[in-house]
């Protein structure tokens, strides 16, 4: 079995926890965070993350399920000098950057991290990579909900004076038809409203709509709503809510004008149960790579599939092939 | 360069012609075919298959297009004893003994054959063993059509006095339906109606029928519909077509109960010309997989997908991760 360790225990670490108690091959060992209540909870499994160092001989892989705007860039890299790495770092612009900086240090450190892992980026990574690489002549789009965006609500969340935030991410239909048909020709930012409900005091509404629409990467350029409701309303119509999904759609001419259409659609009742469960279906490949000498940082559009199966080759051959 | 050739010359064999004209990587060194009006036309492309072991030093890789009925296992062994091969073996029941005889004879001899690629088996089988992987308590189903199944409308053209025949794949949408919902528990034969036309005279027609309806691995089991047509309307309406395409859909439930959906889709105006790009898709694969020193039998399973692009990594990384 291999030792494993969760850093980080917001929806992602602890669906991850959930995730790895369905795995045979994996044991957990300890989940960190340098929040106190976590800590300082008398719970056994929780130790401060400051101290994972102590956990060099006690951990093979670690699941890093923070923060990417902050914490994951610059915790990463010094875990992946002591551990094997599996992260879901989702900030796109950033990701050249942030996987190279993985490779050299884990082909320093003999470590391997698998990064970027989920469904966007992840799945739809490789349907994206896989649609443009058997498509002649092609037009690949993503679309992403309607659906909950972690990321967006959490920007929101920290802007000051916001009480409560969610941040729904909606395809325009009628871009999704014209992508199908191969006929789209937007930018991410034309395919999609952005639609925020957030609570707070009357006084801070202007400042806070401001901020929203000028944060760069997440809401610039985008066509936003940002509707001020009452706490009330929030809890009976949004607390909690974790659903998203999404649509990869290709298209493709051939020389003598023949067209092929692909798309690729998740329909998620829980982002973090799934991205967790992926998570851990990458930790499959990881303990097979790494029997295998590989180190450094791959993506999963490194991974071949048949390394997330539980099942043997053969069986595979046999039945799913 | 790296060079290649072309073993078969039908649907399959010319549409991986005119793909390897679009592939910069790839120069089509020779056509083997065993038909006469082939070798025998003056084309100086064409080349005997008898001949091949000519061009054992002429050519690193073959485009394997003969059927999977009866020539691809005779003749895939033979062959990568001297070359690199792709095939799109599409033969399911017999798919483990295939593969693991040539992944013997690929070592021994240190080639490497890349075998079932294109959409299913290939693409299809992908997402067959992505979704099972991803998905806890999962149902994966998969769908063709409705489509030309260029096997099955072999299969009858092989029967005696068959003059015209072509067969469509239909899938039952109640089914479909189900599927999606997580909720279908049908057997592949229970999802599909298979819709036969067949030219022939009269007094063959039960014969005919009676024969199509008894073919293994091909109509037992299924709900088929044998509709005996003129020479006139087979040409009016079904001469040429080589539409396809079909659905996997995958559907998981999480411990909480939360569910996950998941589904790809193809919708191909033709078959060949598709199945054409993914074989070249794959050669880029086969090259940089062989430069590594990999020798034996792969499926699409065992190719991360990164090897089917065209970009560099740090290009992906940045624009499509």
């Amino acid at each position: 079995m291999t030792k494993v360790g969760i850093v980080g225990y917001g929806n992602i670490g602890r669906a991850v926890e959930r995730a790895i108690a369905n795995e045979q091959e994996l044991k957990l060992v300890a989940v960190f965070s340098n929040i106190p209540a976590h800590y300082e909870s008398g719970d056994k499994k929780f130790v401060k993350t400051d101290d994972i160092e102590k956990y060099k001989d006690k951990i093979d892989l670690l699941f890093l399920c923070v923060g990417s705007a902050t914490d994951a860039p610059k915790i990463a890299p010094k875990l992946l000098a002591s551990f094997d790495t599996i992260d879901c770092y989702d900030y796109h612009t950033d990701m050249k950057r942030y996987v190279n900086e993985l490779d050299s240090v884990g082909k320093k450190n003999k470590h391997l991290a698998i990064s970027a892992t989920g469904w966007d980026p992840g799945l739809f990574s490789m349907m994206r990579v896989l649609f443009k690489s058997l498509l002649p002549n092609n037009q690949v789009h993503t679309f992403w909900g309607r659906g909950v965006s972690q990321g967006h609500t959490n920007a929101i969340k920290s802007i000051a004076g916001v009480k409560q935030a969610v941040q729904y991410t909606v395809p325009k239909q009628e871009v999704v038809e014209a992508a199908k048909k191969g006929e789209c020709n937007c930018k991410s930012e034309e395919k999609h409203t952005r639609e925020c409900y957030v609570v707070c005091n009357k006084k801070d509404e202007k400042r806070i709509e401001k901020t929203i629409r000028q944060m760069p990467n997440y809401f610039v350029g985008y066509e936003v709503a940002v509707n001020f409701i009452s706490e009330e309303a929030f809890e009976k119509y949004h607390a909690g809510k974790m659903n998203h999904g999404g649509l990869v759609v290709g298209n493709g001419t051939h020389d003598n004008g023949e067209k092929s259409g692909m798309s690729f659609s998740l329909d998620l009742a829980s982002n973090p149960a799934f991205t967790s469960n992926v998570m851990v279906a990458v930790s499959r490949a990881s303990i097979k790579l790494k029997k295998q000498g590989v180190c450094g940082a791959l993506t999963m559009l490194d991974i071949p599939i048949i390394m997330l199966a539980k099942e043997d080759r053969d069986t595979l051959l046999d039945s799913l092939v």
